[in-house]
């Protein structure tokens, strides 16, 4: 018999996993308490079921897929629900945190009698006909998610080490969305310095994979600058004892920080980016 | 008949592009006075042929190109023979300073009675059967520059405004050289949280351009990190008033300080960087 699966929330992310199991025959689980109007009809178009935390605490697996500011809420949330019943579900922390935070929700979730498992997710969410993203597991209890394979998941246990995983999902996103901040910030200074055609063209000439990286990644990042905060201020504090990784990253958080504010109101510097990436390379220099 | 070419300094860039000049029939003068034996064979054998400092200021073309701590110093040890001279050459700042280091040379060029072109070199020095990297002019004398075409230097006239080349330079460098600060930092991170392996094959797999692009250009850095501390700090001042931005880049400066004393010392972390981009992908995980 397949496990039940809960996942909390029930966000983009969230709701295709949810979808993806439920098309394979998995039931899930969700709390739709307090979601918008908008996220309790995707949840029920994905195939999610609402249940009370006391019902949820029940499940056989309980994703954890919230936004890196509220991970450890959700685990001090459910962690007394699970004490008190007795029976525990293996609780995976699937969120952008760094180790260190995972390794507290570990200690607050482990305390309560359930198992842990430290999770990362790498790549969107998944859509029909495509493989979806890798969901990283490690940690003693790993194994026991690769129960979610048989719903199309890609699941890979990486190491006994409890946070691998989050350690893999910082690294990973520090590459891809450090750049989006780099690329950013130097196509944002070449617009104020009147030189964004010649830095198109040049880019176009001599990264031009480079270019075309960006032109996809840089957009995707307009409507989740907000999202993007808090995990950048995780990827700084993963990279201590580095200070001037950790400063890297600070910046970066608050340069999302300022682009979320930016996309909320007159978008001067999205439009900005945007401009920048629609341009099309001219007539080749003369030399 | 051809101008007359003053080249300071015969460094990597200096020396490779007065070869090409001298290949095409142009004079290449510099100066070799206090460079080591190194320098000066090198220098030789590109065709530059030893100076005083009052001949080179009678050059026609004086191509400044310097680390960025020394173009404001070499400006200002030229600018007394230039007007006591009368007769003055067209000096083009080709170094990688910011666009306000270039108005103050600007300055202290013109004062003189010296025409003065901001440049900005894009790419590596010139080698044999290669085009070479494009050397931008700005500036309302950069036009004359187009003289040096004769010898195969791929010149390119940006526009009037004196700090474009300056700027499309930092624009540029800052993508390049601050992704890859950006990709150490990561891969030194995963390194030592024990996901180096992992990383890896999850960047083959889902962001192999990516990858490509760091096996050649973080080697690259390990012999220039030195060199680029202050052309980093040259581009946080450019970003003004971005603040974040400013902060990235001084970030920037210090990892390049810290990994040019590890690759002149016991290369701990110079050693990490080249362990991890020489892992090969593994068998594919499980799913």
């Amino acid at each position: 018999m397949k496990p039940r699966v809960a996942i909390v929330a029930p966000g983009a992310m969230g709701s295709a996993i949810g979808h993806r199991l439920d098309s394979h025959g998995f039931q899930v689980l969700t709390s739709l308490t307090g979601r918008s109007d908008a996220s309790v009809r995707r949840a029920r178009q994905c195939g999610m079921h609402h249940r009370t935390d006391v019902e949820l605490a029940h499940a056989d697996i309980f994703l954890s897929i919230v936004p890196p500011a509220e991970a450890i809420g959700l685990a001090r949330r459910f962690a007394p629900l699970f004490k008190e019943h007795g029976r525990a579900p293996v609780y995976v922390d699937c969120n952008a945190v760094n180790p260190r935070t995972a390794e507290e929700i570990a200690r607050i979730v482990l305390d309560s009698g359930a198992a842990f498992v430290d999770g990362g997710i790498i790549g969107g969410p998944p859509r029909p006909a495509t493989p979806g993203p890798a969901v990283y597991c490690s940690g003693p209890a790993a194994p026991a998610v690769t129960a979610l394979r048989e719903g199309s998941l890609r699941i890979r246990v990486l190491s006994e080490d409890l946070g691998a995983a989050s350690a893999l999902k910082m690294s990973y996103a520090g590459i891809t969305k450090g750049l989006v901040a780099l690329a950013s910030t130097m196509m944002l200074g070449a617009s104020r310095n009147g030189v964004a055609q010649a830095l198109y063209e040049e880019l176009a000439e001599s990264q031009p994979h480079l270019l075309k990286h960006f032109s996809r990644s840089v957009p995707d990042m307009f409507g989740k600058a907000y999202r993007w905060v808090a995990e950048m201020e995780e990827i700084a504090e993963f990279l201590a004892p580095d200070e001037s990784g950790q400063r890297f990253f600070e910046s970066a958080a608050r340069l999302y920080e300022r682009l979320a504010r930016d996309n909320a109101a007159d978008r001067v510097e999205i439009d900005a980016l945007g401009a920048f990436l629609a341009r099309e390379s001219g007539s080749p220099p003369a030399a």
